[in-house]
């Protein structure tokens, strides 16, 4: 192994340039010579039969050249983990906001002018309209047919129901019987978007052998390939779906959203078609963070012990399961937390409603869960008399402990985390003033797995070119995984040129997701690198005369002692008399060992390469608004091994900001079936001014598995700011507010309410 | 090994689509938007001082966004063997066509308005306009600082020689001694134009990080990515270039010719730019065959034994170096011919003159040596009263022979051509009416070496993705390489996906040249798919509980008594949980040993998995007019292994297609150093009507290299058609025509002259 340089150095993300000057080619800017411009006709009926279409005006008028419904696809139910979404409504509608008809047209003022002119009739039906009621007996259907889905066997699923997840651990009855104290909260929180600055835009263009390449700005190429097989009825290696520069994803990307549209339209056009979505369409049509019910109960010991934990989350996944299902999986452990407990019974719900179908939004159900495990941690210790932060120290888990579903934890610096964020944030003054406190919250998060392939290969100057299936989603990861191979293969980060995204010309990548890039993009890095310095070994040592075992890499030379050849050099060589210098590498994260008993219908039932983190704040209300004020923000982060802490901080940094929206005024308000504030003058996302310094501190514990200790970073950030900041709230205010958001509003009529924390 | 089901099948092209239905975007189509349009000035004169250039008038021009000369660009001497050119001229121009500047527009009308409005001086000097003059000693040099260029050792320079490559084998003047006849004769042949349907054309685009993209319709993109790197004085990683349809290349498209004036003027402008070829400039300033003086003695016994050969062919390569050096290299071989001579001193020269800068056209060297063997060969036969067949047989290699640099030569289907072509063409009537006569020609080629790299995936469906560095330049040849890779992988041609040819997302390939890319490509899939046949029986034979070593592939199956999986079955496995299934290989072909003592300045010393064939041909002549009716034509040609039969069919009749143009009718006639028949009404290539039918034989004696003992293809029908032909016409007029191309003309004079064969 040749000394690391670039592995933990603040270099510059490779794909910077093209972002600050904007040359960079986004999904919104890509076009097409000859391209049409697509829209799409939605549901103004949260649920209704679709009585009638009538295209004929519309396809008549001037520039139009397509119009499509579901007549004119294939009848097709996809999905993932459950398949029943269809491209636009049939026989009924079940959003405000789902597809019914799309077009194509010269330009996209003509376009929307055949929305208008098409004539759809309505016959309203029964709405489900919150979560909770939807799981009663007798509560109308969303999908009536919903037993003749396809789904996953594993899934546990019951009318409104399409999934309920569990952990069941211990014997959480004689857990409560034999506790001093129990504790039962119920805590909400609304629907949110993503906020990333660029809509989902897709163009299509199919050639006359029947194969279509799609540019989209998805996270997922692959998934968007394969979801497009099952909707265009073709085998996926008809449809090449390429990434563009993608203006944010954060989960909102994952799933085909206009990509289907724009195939179809250019297919039913033969021209190129460019299908984009509005903020409107974004803000009632997308795929959001669900909103979620959350009940509690939690017994402790009079010296603060958690000795049994009951707990249920619903999920309002809206319309359609899409991500639901998983992410119900995924709460269970979250709201479990890292905390060890010996009895356990906790379920997830992702329920049907008829509203927009939600999807995956950074650590999906991490901020929701999280927000109610960790402020019941608050709202217990003041009970109790206890500091917080003592509390957590009391219960959290330590290397080698076991998590909720009995998988083995390593590399856990939780214990850190907390000490450094505390000390940070000055905990001990918890409250510097009047109307002013300082809250805490800490949490864990997985390092999602799949698989990951690589090629690389010398270029003639013997720097390195990287083929990767991973999208580029701003994170930087892949700057990261770009480090690592740089290291491997000794050259600096700036001599690695970067392929991606490219179902056809790059390998297959389970995708930019999960915070799994660096991680999963790194480890095939090393192992197509160690092939890759085999041969170099193996040309360099013929030429210099020197064993192969003596050899090593650094400065873009093979090394043995004294002697030295040039990878350009070897390069050259090879091309001429070698076959070129090539490599593939391809990883696959190896399942988490659990205790399989303790997990029912679990999409992921254990938490890979887990991180672990605590953030502090520090923040003022204003008594007579309600009004909060963050002073500082301070996130302490275990994140196994920084290879690039520059990174790893914006990745904080950014996901904090996206969670005090969530915590203070972000979120997309129903009534009727109906989203009243579809825009972003009233959907209210954090401006500069509104987000504090955010410090950023690195813990480094490292994981067994990832490259050089790594572990996911992108994610966790997002986690922790509603729960502590309903703490520190709770301390400036002695109020406890426990729905997300928490606005000005309710904190004012809460203090107007005068309802003590402890009500 | 599973069944053979495409190797030797008649398979569809992959290409054709796109092709046949107009939708392949080929270079001359390829456009980005805001994209400008550039215009190269260049010299009127063959050689002068160039005094100034002025262009004041045309920079400010409406729609001119730049216009540069060599003041502009880094002083830089580039090229392969010799480094010899300048992008623009500097102190001196030395052809007529030689870039002087060149100016971006938004507009082509634009650019060429700007191109009329430099003013620009010249003080003519003395040309070389002929290349035995130019080896003359005191003749003008056409670079007077040639010792100072940078050059490889091993080239023989002197003055206007830029290389002399000689084979010199036993002792040739001995060989005068001793045998009972020799004949001594000067053959001539004409510049000639490959004749490419698509212009050269080229986009370049630089993004703001100092890296550069160019799409270009080259057959080697990696030669034009390290060309563009020395010009442009970059590291190769900074330049992508990635190749477009491409519209016929046939060596025509091997070199940089527009891509670094795209570049330069994007460079400069921060615009894409496209410089695109027109026809007067294909004729005057592109990459033709070069013209040749060949002079042979040839000493043969009384019975037609050939006994000693000496040979000299100079080539007049224009002003600069180009591919001269190593045509003149392979030149000895095909004038030495595919015969058994104890005795050879042939010597190949390549010769600054002021004239275009000649490439390489299909087999380089090879018709216009070819024409000169096998014409004499014809000559001595009717003076010894010999068939010429039977002179042929006497004297041609076997299985295991010598060539004549003393390699031993194994899959020799030399005889077996001869026997078929003379078979089928009814060679026992050699002259079956006045006016009217029947030919024949046999000659060897090599199989260009030089590496190959492919990245070979599975596709979620089972299908492949095949990524190779080779373009796909009209031959099918990428098509070829699929059927092998289909036949390792146990799938349809159709289940195969390809990308080509692009420096950054594909493997290194010395690219679409020298009828290699079947070959070395094809090999590189056999080494890849090993590697994915073991890691899907490792798959497969878990799934199946079956041992290893008892699987197959067959039908898109892994298949074991009675037992199978599919390919798509595995590929879903593997991406969930196996790390995708991806491979690569590198093959290079292994230098072809020879007798090192017996070349000297060599760039190709041996001819690598050697092709053999015998054309024959049968036509009549006009006695009044000269002009050549063609009535029939038969190509019998060792393929090794016939891959595709359909497409090397396509080879053969569209190589003899050419073949015949520079046989009778195409030549670019230079007049004291100007062409006079720049454009494709005075440079007369054959049409649909001139060519008579083809008849192709393809015999099969494998190469014991070759993917199934396929050797190359493409070249070797461009090779004999000039013989065959000035044969037949001497057997159909009685008169010798020893100048290339046999223009009715010259056999209208040669029959006024009264010429005889033997005079």
């Amino acid at each position: 192994m040749s000394a690391r340089k670039a592995v933990g150095a603040r270099v510059p993300r490779l794909d910077a340039h093209g972002k600050v000057t904007g040359r960079a080619v986004f999904g919104a800017d890509f076009a097409l010579p000859g391209m049409l411009h697509g829209k799409i006709l939605r549901s103004t009926e949260p649920h209704a039969r679709l009585v009638s279409i009538d295209v004929a005006r519309a396809a008549a008028l001037s520039g139009v050249r397509a119009v499509i419904t579901a007549r004119d696809v294939p009848e097709v139910r996809y999905g993932g983990a459950l398949k029943d979404e269809t491209a636009f409504a049939t026989d009924r509608v079940r959003y405000v906001g789902q597809p019914v008809a799309a077009v194509a047209a010269t330009t996209p003022e003509a376009a929307e002018a055949a929305l208008a002119a098409i004539d759809v009739r309505y016959e309203p039906l029964p709405a489900v309209l919150d979560a909770e009621a939807a799981m009663a007996p007798g509560a109308p259907l969303v999908h009536e047919g919903w037993a003749g889905y396809a789904a996953i066997p594993l899934l546990h699923r019951d009318g409104n129901v399409c999934n309920r997840a569990r952990i069941i651990a211990g014997d959480v009855e004689r857990g409560f019987e034999e506790a001093d104290r129990i504790f039962e909260h119920r805590f909400t929180t609304g629907m949110v978007h993503q906020g990333y600055t660029e809509p989902r835009a897709a163009v299509a263009s199919w050639d006359t052998a029947g194969a279509v390449t799609v540019w989209s700005n998805t996270q997922l190429p692959f998934e968007v390939q394969n979801t497009l097989a099952e909707i265009l009825q073709l085998p996926p290696s008809k449809i090449r779906v390429i990434v563009t520069a993608i203006g944010g994803g954060f989960g909102g990307k994952l799933r085909v959203g206009v990509e289907h549209f724009a195939a179809f339209l250019a297919r039913r056009t033969g021209r190129p078609v460019k299908v984009m979505t509005s903020t409107e369409e974004e803000l009632t049509a997308a795929y959001p963070r669900q909103g979620t019910i959350i009940d509690l109960k939690t017994a402790v010991t009079r010296d603060g012990r958690i000795v049994a934990k009951q707990g249920r989350i619903v999920f309002d996944t809206g319309a359609f399961a899409g991500s639901g299902p998983g992410v119900a999986s995924v709460a269970t452990l979250v709201l479990a937390g890292p905390y060890r407990i010996p009895n356990l019974f906790i379920e997830g719900y992702a329920v049907y409603t008829n509203k927009t179908n939600c999807g995956s939004y950074r650590a999906p159900s991490g901020p929701q869960a999280n927000f109610a495990c960790e402020s019941q941690m608050d709202m217990i210790a003041d009970t109790l008399g206890l500091d917080p932060l003592e509390l957590r120290l009391r219960n959290i888990v330590h290397e080698g402990d076991e998590g909720p579903t009995g998988q083995v934890l390593t590399g856990v610096g939780l214990e850190e985390c907390l000490r450094k964020a505390a000390a940070a944030i000055g905990w001990q003054e918890r409250k510097p003033g009047p109307w002013r406190g300082k809250g805490l919250a800490c949490g864990w998060w997985t390092t999602t797995g799949g698989s990951s392939g690589v090629y690389v290969k010398l270029h003639p100057d013997g720097s390195i070119a990287l083929n990767t299936g991973a999208a580029e989603i701003g994170s930087a990861a892949l700057t990261g995984a770009a480090q690592i191979l740089a290291d491997e293969l000794g050259v600096d980060v700036a001599d690695i040129t970067i392929v991606a995204a490219d179902t056809l010309a790059t390998p297959f990548d389970f995708g930019a997701q999960g915070s799994r890039t660096t991680f999963a993009v790194g480890n095939a890095c090393r192992i197509a690198a160690a092939d890759l310095r085999a041969q170099l070994f193996r040309l360099a040592g013929a030429q210099l005369g020197v064993a192969e075992e003596s050899l090593d890499l650094r400065d873009r030379h093979v090394v043995a002692d004294g002697k030295r050849v040039a990878l350009a050099d070897l390069a050259r060589l090879s091309n001429q008399a070698g076959g070129g210098l090539i490599a593939h590498g391809a990883f696959v994260a190896p399942p988490t060992p659990h205790d399989a008993k303790r997990v029912e219908a679990h999409v992921y039932p254990a938490f890979h390469s887990p991180s672990f983190h605590a953030h502090a704040v520090d923040l003022s209300v204003d008594p007579d608004t309600g009004d909060v004020t963050l002073h500082r923000y301070v996130v302490a982060q275990d994140v196994g091994r920084a290879i690039n802490p520059t990174y790893i901080e914006g990745q904080i940094e950014g996901g904090v900001t996206q969670g005090l929206g969530q915590a203070l005024s972000e979120e997309i308000v129903y009534r009727d079936g109906r989203v009243l504030n579809p825009n972003l003058t009233d959907y209210k996302m954090p401006t500069t001014l509104d987000v504090p310094p955010i410090e950023s501190i690195l813990v480094e514990h490292p994981s067994a598995l990832g490259p050089h200790g790594a572990k996911g970073v992108g994610e966790p950030p997002n986690i922790e700011p509603p729960a502590a900041v309903a703490n520190a709230i709770a301390v400036a205010t002695g109020v406890r507010v426990t729905s997300l958001p928490i606005t000005a509003e309710k904190i004012a009529l809460a203090l107007v309410d005068g309802v003590p924390e402890r009500a």
